[in-house]
């Protein structure tokens, strides 16, 4: 067992099934030492999350589709490491969009919720560059949608 | 002629000329092996598709705005390439933004329009990370926006 | 002093403080010679710029509120490159988000606020690639939000 796959255990945080694209994309792909991950939205358990913020979901609730979100993106990342997290070098970009209303400004806090999962499985290494913003609509009626870019050894 | 210039041919598809930019940026940049293609929005045959998905634009119609931007994005490509298609060796990552209302959750299936195009065009290569996205406007009154990271020999 | 700073400098230009996450993320992220620099708000002089564009904003305001993210994202780069802006080899790729109205076409315009920094600091190396995109809502209100993508050396 890695040094990873057992602070998931630590952590208490079994990876879910990687979920399948919803297109005819893939859901990664390797350019040299970086792995891009298609853009994940907040199934959880095999529900979907979904909801605006601004109006029928509150920002705890987001925080966790984006944490769904950020469990896709970890399954994902495991598969393209051969099952070997421990060969992650850094987490290095994360884009979060979140379903809201117009007058919604705190895209960064619901991001946190991946952030955060980010940090507490990687440490140090898990700290990236990020952007959030808002979406007045995202694919399925997802909360949360966020890709992002890993270095990998 | 390249083996990808036959495949487009094949596909009965003659590359638009390359969209300049409308403001002060370039088509494209290269850095190391990975070519950054500008968003590209769905001008075809020199008009642009104009729209959004959820009001007055279907679905298939907004496939046909996002196989418009992988037009363009692959005539950037070819010059980004200096000509030979065939140094593409990975379509790495699609970022697609579709003007929509709030209710529409189709994001995935718009975006198809260029995803399709591209595994059409490079088979296995061509099969890539995406993120889709709802937009509430777009440039010029575009229905759609795809930008790509594409990796060349 | 560097050629960069020099210019900056000639420009007039005084780098902003890096102005800290608004979250648990860090600013930037360096994998390889790429330097992945977390979405930049429009503060400026420690003020945020909010706004819509299309309601209470309009582009030459627009355009401030884009060149102080790209103030922003000069800071961070600077402190990415250990103080020494010559290392930059190309300013790779800009994602900007404008706040604006569903009927507001003109994001193009508005981003070459920070488009036209780059130019002017940086000359030909600071000719990027580049996606402009309508948000519903940004962190904090604010009116334009910009990631980026350098190289450096």
């Amino acid at each position: 067992m890695g040094r990873i796959d057992k602070k998931l255990a630590e952590l208490g945080i079994a990876l879910p099934s990687p979920v399948a694209p919803v297109a005819t994309y893939v859901p990664y792909a390797i350019a040299g030492n970086l792995v891009f991950i298609s853009g994940q939205i907040s199934f959880s358990g095999g529900v979907l999350i979904k909801g605006r913020l601004g109006a029928d979901m509150d920002i705890e609730k987001g925080q966790e589709a984006a944490r769904a979100c950020g469990l896709n993106l970890l399954a994902h990342l495991k598969t393209a490491c051969s099952g070997d997290l421990d060969r992650v070098r850094r987490v290095v970009k994360l884009g979060a969009f979140v379903c809201c209303t117009p007058d919604f400004v705190d895209q960064p806090k619901v991001a946190n919720g991946c952030s955060d999962l980010m940090v507490a499985v990687f440490g140090e290494t898990g700290r990236h560059a990020r952007a959030a913003v808002g979406a007045p609509a995202l694919p399925l009626g997802a909360a949360v949608e966020i890709d992002g870019v890993f270095e990998i050894a």
